[in-house]
C-alpha cells in the first residue's frame, strides 16, 4: 500500500494546481488524476448531484488502489468531504481546511473574506472551518459565478475581469478584511486582478500550497509514505470528456504541458 | 399515438423558451420536458460526450411513449440531430434546420452571421444547412462562450454583457451581415445588446418559433396530431439536477412559473 498512488479529483481541470504543489512536496508519490470534464462545472449545482458525482469520483480512483484521496475542487470538499470520509475507509482530505488554517494563520485584524462558487459559498464550509480554529474571527464570503467561465474563455488578464471582480468583490473590500481565500481552483488565475481590487496590503490565499503540505503529513501519520528506492514517480491523468481541451488548457494550471490524459468511459 | 405527448430536450432551462413557443402553436399537445441540469453545459464538450448525453435523453422521453422529439438545444441539434435521427424511429427534428431557413428567408443582402457555443459553431451545422437551401449565401459564424454564463449569473440587463458583445461581435459586424441566427437557446435574453452592438438594420433569428411550427406541420404530416376533445394539455417537467434552481430561472424563458419539476435520478 505504501508503494500504491495518490487519487487526486476534480471537476475539471483547475484541481492540477493541487497536483503541481504535490509533486513538488513529495516527487516519489504515483499520483493518480480525475477530472470530471464531461460534467463541470460542479459549483453551479445542487448538493445532491456534487455528492452523487462526489461518491462516483471517489470509486473511480479507488479502482486504481490509491492510498489516500485528495479532493483537490472546493466543491466538492465544501460538499462532499464530510460523508465521503465517513462513507469510505481510504483516508481522504479536502482543500477547504487546509485554506482555512493558511487564512487564520495570515490574519492579523482577524477579520476574513472567502470566495467560491455558488455550492461553496452556501455550503458555509470555509467559516465553519475557520470558526473551529478561532471563534472569534470575522467571516465574510461572497460567491463569484463568473469567475471560472473567464479563466475557461481565457481571458483571464482582460479588462472585463476588472469590471466583474469590482462588482463581486466591493462588499468584501468595505468589511475591511486583510485576508481573502481563493476558494476555488481557477481563481488563482486571476491573483492580479483580485489583488488590484483589493489593494496591496490584502493576503491572497491559495489553499493548493497548504493542502500538499498536510497531505505529506498525513501519509507520514499513517506510515503511508512511498518507502521504495528513488525512482521517476507517474502522474496519471484521467478525463470524463474528450482529453482534446484538458491536454490544451493543463498548463496554466500545472504549470508544464500534460502529454497524454485517458478517457475513462464510465466513471 | 396521436395522444402521446410531445418531447423536448436540452442540456438545461434554456430549451423553455421551444415550449414556448409549442403551447402557443399548439395547445391541446402534452409535453414531456427533460433538461439535463445536473450535466449542463453541453456546448462547451466534445462531439462524443454531447452524442452520449443526446442518446440518454432520447432514451428518457421514450419511456414516456412520446410521438415526437424536439431537440431544443443547438449544441445537440449541431452535434447529435444526424446520427439520432439514424438510430431511432421516433420522429425527430432540431432547431437548427429551422433557425437556418428563417435566416434565409430573412437576408437581403446574402450574408448572415451565427453566434452559438463553441460545439455548435464547430459543428459548421448551420452553415450547411444555411447553404443546402442557398449555397450562394455567405455565412460567417463567432462562439462566444460567456454569453451563457452571463445569462445564467443574471447580468442580461449589465454593462459587461455590452463589452462581450463587442468583443465576440466586431468580427461579424466587420462583414456586413444583414442578419444574425442566435444559435443557442439562451442568447434571446441577450437582444437588446446584440442589436445594439450590431446596429438597428441587423435582424436578429430565434429558432424557436420556426421550430415551433415545423414540429406543428411534422405531426400533421405524419397524421400524429393530437385528435381528442378539447382539453387543457399538460407539461412535464423533468430535470437531472435538484429542480430549485430551475424552478427559479424558469420565468425568464417559459414566461410563466414552472410550479413543480420532478428529479429523474438515472436519465
Amino acid at each position: 500500500m505504501r508503494n500504491s498512488p495518490i487519487g487526486v479529483f476534480d471537476s475539471g481541470v483547475g484541481g492540477l494546481t493541487v497536483v503541481k504543489q504535490l509533486t513538488g512536496e513529495m516527487p516519489n508519490e504515483d499520483i493518480v488524476y480525475f477530472g470530471d470534464t464531461a460534467r463541470v462545472p460542479y459549483g453551479t449545482k445542487s448538493p445532491s448531484t456534487i455528492k452523487k458525482f462526489s461518491i462516483e469520483n471517489v470509486l473511480f480512483l479507488m479502482k486504481h488502489n490509491v492510498k489516500l484521496i485528495i479532493i483537490a475542487c472546493n466543491t466538492s470538499s465544501a460538499i462532499g468531504l464530510p460523508f465521503l470520509s465517513k462513507y469510505f475507509s481510504v483516508p481522504m482530505i479536502g482543500v477547504i481546511k487546509p485554506g482555512a488554517k493558511a487564512a487564520v494563520r495570515s490574519t492579523r485584524n482577524g477579520r476574513i473574506g472567502v470566495i467560491g462558487t455558488t455550492a461553496t459559498i452556501s455550503s458555509k464550509a470555509y467559516e465553519n472551518e475557520i470558526r473551529a480554529f478561532n471563534p472569534k474571527i470575522r467571516v465574510y464570503s461572497k460567491d463569484c459565478p463568473l469567475f471560472v467561465p473567464l479563466v475557461e474563455e481565457g481571458w483571464a488578464g482582460d479588462g472585463i475581469v476588472d469590471i466583474a471582480a469590482r462588482k463581486y468583490l466591493f462588499p468584501l473590500k468595505e468589511k475591511k478584511i486583510d485576508t481573502i481565500i481563493l476558494g476555488c481552483t481557477h481563481y488563482p488565475l486571476l491573483k492580479s486582478a483580485i489583488q488590484k481590487m483589493m489593494g496591496k496590503a490584502v493576503r491572497l490565499v491559495d489553499s493548493a500550497e497548504e493542502t500538499a503540505k498536510e497531505a505529506k503529513n498525513l501519509l507520514e501519520e499513517c506510515g503511508l509514505k512511498y518507502s521504495g528506492g528513488k525512482r521517476r514517480a507517474r502522474v496519471k491523468f484521467c478525463v470524463s470528456d474528450s482529453p482534446d481541451k484538458f491536454l490544451m488548457v493543463a498548463k496554466r494550471f500545472l504549470g508544464k504541458d500534460v502529454k497524454t490524459a485517458e478517457q475513462v468511459k464510465d466513471v
